[in-house]
């Protein structure tokens, strides 16, 4: 099948990669849509040794699932974190915490910029038919957003900053502006601020900022600047959510976490069923985010594109020649 | 009066320190003894550039109040941060984390290890008859190990780790077995775990500790390895409690924070009501932990022997000569 294929950071499209093949409980899936995310820009940059199909948003087509053919024909999302079933996180029900887990895209196992993937039955989420392929891709990351709110209560009165504007800061916007707090995002971009103004979301510079004032600071830049960034504006006894990842270890004052009481909050990836709820509700409009659409052939040019500063949400579409 | 006396890192006992004379709602209090935190030794180190009288472990009594006389002749310990009253902290009643605080012995404001203080009258708490002052001198660490509890909810079934078996993390020690959850407590000295066997505490070696297995692990070492360790043994999902501070910077994996979605929480002080509680009702015995008591002075001395390896109480006894 046609796919693109990442080895030794190299990224390149293929035709001669087979269409896996589905083993006990999972299902054949054909792909539809498929969103380039940071952390794919980053497995290109050597963040993570991952040799495959990259790719873990996607929309699709259940095309066979030997196990249960009622998944046939049904258009699915699916959750990225291949557990397995036995080791204490799974049995606890933190699955996406499996010791053992293999990521789709990610890690030991390939992706969805390619015509076809196979997951696990346990990870597809069926698509509301209200839900369009072009809004249903950003699923993922919608979920990824939405996990802050699994994570720590937001109450309206909260003073809420997110400190930056990109794909997920964007969705994470929506999401907690959703909640009514108060909510400051900071956005370098011209253009991502009026992204957020269009959604009348407060987008401040972060020379506006004030200091020690903040009820939750939500850090999206995955820079160490934004961490510093957040220690310094977040209030004595607020919280810091770190929704990025970091090249590298950080220097980091802890004494400063002690003496004011913050609490640091890691926030991953999320629950499908909300972030499949917000989107069938409309309550977020992830449309205005989608800046191209390339297809696999010219997948490494999308690349290219999702690289550059404050480009969004590049899709990849199999069936595009 | 004759008191200890900090300046430049240089410890001395004077006797030419005037007696603090009670502003508008504040008390003389004669102190009856005090205690040495790991805090005072950080002064002596340059940890914070305090010039005066150290010491905020007390029990003392009040011997003039001007604006309340009913507070006179009464047993009392103080809570240590001066607020303003005034600041978005205070209003939000968060005087612990006021912005234009003083603290008491560390920070504008002099402390214990003298023959008196003085302290808001907002700041003291009467102890109760049955609390002997050689209990009532351990409410302040004692409530400052209870606000692990006011942080976060330890449930009987989660697996708590305390790292450093010292004054504080005795304490934390004693608080937390009193839940009934699953505790260990790493303790490098033989000493230190034998006095956590006789309260059947299960004490362990750094080399007999699991990996990713703690819900909760609470780091009371003050150091940037027992972080380091703190960070190995906690499983995805779980909390780290950090309950000391420490000196510079540290080197953090921010990126397995998110990852594991680990919550970092600081912790400094605490409430002192559930901490005279726990005194009053005996479920925390702090008297074993007393390894020896000063005169003024022989405060320096006492500031010696507490630098110790493995040295756990050390109290200053003003009236001793």
């Amino acid at each position: 099948m046609r796919s693109l294929w990442l080895e030794n950071q190299n990224l390149k499209f293929r035709e001669d990669v087979p269409v896996p093949v589905p083993e006990r409980a999972e299902a054949l899936i054909r792909v539809l849509l498929s969103g380039v995310c940071s952390t794919d820009l980053e497995l290109v940059c050597g963040y993570y040794p991952f040799s495959g199909v990259p790719g873990h948003e996607f929309v699709g087509e259940v095309v066979n699932s030997p196990d249960d053919p009622t998944w046939i024909g049904k258009r699915v999302v699916g959750e990225i974190n291949i557990a397995c079933g036995q080791c204490e996180m799974c049995q606890s029900g933190l699955n996406r915490h499996c010791e053992y887990r293999k990521t789709l895209g990610i890690h030991a196992w390939n992706g969805s910029f390619a015509e076809y993937l196979v997951l696990p039955l346990t990870n597809l989420h069926a698509v509301p038919e209200q839900i369009s392929d072009e809004i249903a891709v950003f699923t993922e990351p919608l979920a990824a957003a939405h996990e802050i709110l699994e994570q720590t209560i937001l109450q309206p009165a909260d003073r809420v900053l997110i400190i930056g504007a990109g794909r997920l800061g964007q969705l994470m916007a929506a999401v907690i502006q959703d909640t009514g707090c108060q909510l400051d995002v900071v956005a370098r971009h011209q253009k991502l601020r009026m992204l957020l103004e269009k959604q009348n979301i407060h987008a401040i510079s972060e020379s506006g900022l004030g200091s020690r004032k903040y009820d939750v600071v939500i850090e999206a830049t995955g820079s160490v600047d934004g961490f510093t960034l957040a220690c310094k504006s977040v209030r004595p006894r607020g919280r810091i959510v770190l929704k990025s990842t970091y090249q590298g270890n950080a220097e980091v004052n802890l004494s400063g976490i002690v003496v004011d009481e913050i609490t640091l909050i890691g926030s991953r990836c999320g629950s499908f069923e909300p972030a499949l709820g917000l989107l069938a509700e409309g309550k977020v409009d992830p449309l205005p985010l989608i800046e191209a659409t390339y297809s696999l052939e010219q997948g490494v040019s999308a690349f290219e594109f999702a690289a550059r500063p404050a480009v969004l949400k590049v899709l990849i579409q199999p069936t595009l020649l």
